[in-house]
């Protein structure tokens, strides 16, 4: 029998204002990656964490752990949590919402007398949004699960110029744990990381449901520099035969992957497909025939089947392109990156916990990429919950209900509780 | 029986390099309209039609008419000639190889001591060039023409923003002839302009073939600043169902309409159909799903109803896809302009020219716009030559072997012998 406890959703919301007030910049929020926004945005939590008689402690690489002590404090713990830092005039729910959730969790186990069977810890992770400063993905998580490359430390913030060590320095961590292959968590001590999230696209909002669980972390496979290169002519006294035109031929190429995604899509395969960036350039021109066109292309899916039969259709589109209308294409390199599944046992709980309280929810992939990810590459079963949310992410117009935050925090509590 | 006169090569050529020699700008030739490159053109080429013994007179709106007499003074005038200005940084034959192609052929018939049975007149147009330099088409043949309307002399140059009649005045001509409605030319006194002009597209060369018959230059529809409007959304965390993809949905467009243009041309209709600019824009970026895109469209065709069958394709496309992705086309103004067929009796007698000196020639529609357009449009029966080019027009690299030059004068020459 699983006791029914309510998170403290009243801590997370004066949490949440708390870290509004702090770092609204006048458009939106803004909690720079190993900078002085997400290091406000630590203490507010820490204090906040210490006042409920949290065990905190900040690891070398300055990610915060609040611990409630389980009975069995030698048993792998839970971790739940998310990242306080934000996007340049993001948005006060993505990653802190996680966080905030993990709070409202133990508080209400605390505040009901309860212990857990195992420690459960609530991480405020460094700098998931550190591509948005620095070149690279989540060196706080990465960093603590010993996935962090030590030349990644190098890495200069876009703004200033100043390395990742330099700044993980400036903030009073230390680099040197990287470098020496240090963990702070790995599957010995580990049982389980569960991350709430807004939901970042419109699906929730869509089918109005208030929490959804994630199947998966999609991989990607990604064009970022691709270039179609034609011939620039008269767009009157040139016909047909004898265009190189590099416009036209994108266009084609674009709307034949497209329509080989709603193909994929009717069979099954859940995925998403960009072109992000597409069409002629700065030399373009009216009664030009356009000599050069752009573009960009996201692929994801949780189903790297589903990825690379995408990707198939484009490279046997190109060559046949090339050939019929005298371009050629310069894909330059394909970037990408392993699909992490959620593990199952995970979901399956929280799916349990969902139905117990009688809390709509629908499975479903992530869009983006999250620090769930690199838990579960480290080899630890790993879950997300989304809560659903109105305006997208990192943007000063995030919305989130709070009844649907507090039903995702019913269901993470319920689900942390039966963890024993 | 039609004498065998030959043009004077010769005199072309030479004037070709002091043409040529006079306005070099460092890059290319630059003759800009109503202005000092223009001038020095003109007076250039007068001093040899004075030296050949050629009546001059410029009419007032400057252009320059040099006339060889026939016999039948009251009878109507052939006129033979193009324009010599040029855009900036351009080439020396696009315009000038017309007026010296006249000029060859009445210094051959002086030479030969033929007085032709009515008065060939070589004209040097204004400012043909002037979409370069005004945004206007053609005020020299259609100021001639009584075509200009007095409200376009208000037209600004576009890098010194003085008017065109500013520019006019300057040069000692007289706006007020085209306020009062005067006509230097009409079909009462016109029996036909013939231009000669350079190919500015690929089809000789690639054909092998050195002279064009024009059927007719080409009327147009365009799309100048035609939009697609959807909703920038995160690239992974909305699936297809939610998105309103500008993008796509322009590509789509592109690609349906370029499919028919394939379909229109396999069922005869000559024509040529160009997304001069198509893409996403400044807003547009990685992970993100574009809320914008752009394009210019541009369709040419002898035959008026190629081009309305293929808008009338882009028409009916642009609401189901907007039905389907969840955008919005704004497709802005549209503007169009009417095709103008070359006389059907020049272009027999210009293929017989052909014919009986044995030089091949190709049927073949003008890409671009020409003021044989404008005389056709006067009522005045036109033809055009084309004249096999290497390297497009509007460029320093523009090319034309002085051989293919002289089988299209000697062509021009016997066309007009035999305008008796």
């Amino acid at each position: 029998m699983i006791p029914n406890l309510s998170p403290d959703i009243e801590l997370a919301t004066r949490l949440f204002d708390e870290l509004r007030d702090a770092s609204f910049d006048g458009v939106g929020i803004t909690r720079d990656a190993y900078g002085a926004g997400e290091r406000r945005a630590h203490e507010q939590v820490r204090a906040a964490a210490e006042g409920i008689g949290l065990e905190c402690r900040t690891d070398p690489v300055g990610n915060l752990l609040m611990t409630l002590p389980g009975s069995d404090r030698a048993a792998k713990r839970v971790l739940l949590g998310s990242h306080l830092d934000s996007v340049a005039e993001g948005g006060n729910f993505d990653g802190a919402a996680g966080v905030l959730c993990g709070l409202a969790a133990v508080a209400g186990m605390k505040r009901a007398g309860f212990v857990p069977g195992r420690d459960v810890t609530v991480v405020a992770v460094r700098a998931e949004e550190a591509g948005s400063w620095f070149p690279i993905s989540y060196p706080g998580s990465r960093g603590a699960l010993g996935l962090l490359k030590p030349e990644e430390l190098a890495v200069k913030r876009q703004d200033n110029g100043r390395s990742l060590a330099d700044h993980m320095r400036d903030e009073g961590f230390d680099p040197g744990f990287v470098e020496r292959g240090g963990k702070t968590f790995s599957p010995d001590d580990t049982a389980a990381f569960l991350e709430l999230h807004i939901e970042q696209g419109p699906v929730l909002e869509g089918q109005g449901v208030p929490v959804g669980i994630v199947t998966g972390i999609p991989g990607t496979r990604r064009l970022r520099a691709a270039r179609v290169l034609g011939e620039y002519n008269h767009s009157g006294a040139t016909p047909r035969k004898y265009r190189r035109d590099a416009a036209i031929a994108l266009a084609e190429l674009a709307h034949r992957v497209d329509d080989r995604w709603v193909e994929l899509e009717a069979r099954g395969h859940a995925m998403v497909v960009t072109f992000c960036v597409m069409g002629t350039t700065e030399e373009a021109g009216f009664t030009k025939i356009a000599g050069e066109a752009r573009f960009q292309l996201d692929v994801r899916s949780v189903n790297p089947r589903s990825c690379d039969l995408l990707m198939e259709t484009l490279y046997e589109a190109v060559p046949e392109i090339e050939a019929r209308r005298g371009v050629r294409f310069e894909l330059g390199a394909e970037t990408t990156s392993r699909a992490a599944p959620m593990d199952e046992a995970i979901r399956d709980g929280l799916a349990r916990a969902a139905d117990a309280l009688g809390i709509r929810h629908l499975a479903m992939a992530s869009g983006a990429g999250h620090d769930a990810a690199a838990f579960a590459m480290a080899g630890i079963p790993s879950g997300m919950i989304f809560v659903r949310n109105q305006n997208g992410s990192h943007n000063p117009k995030e919305a989130m209900r709070m009844d649907d935050f507090a039903d995702a925090c019913a269901v993470v509590t319920r689900w942390a509780i039966q963890m024993r």
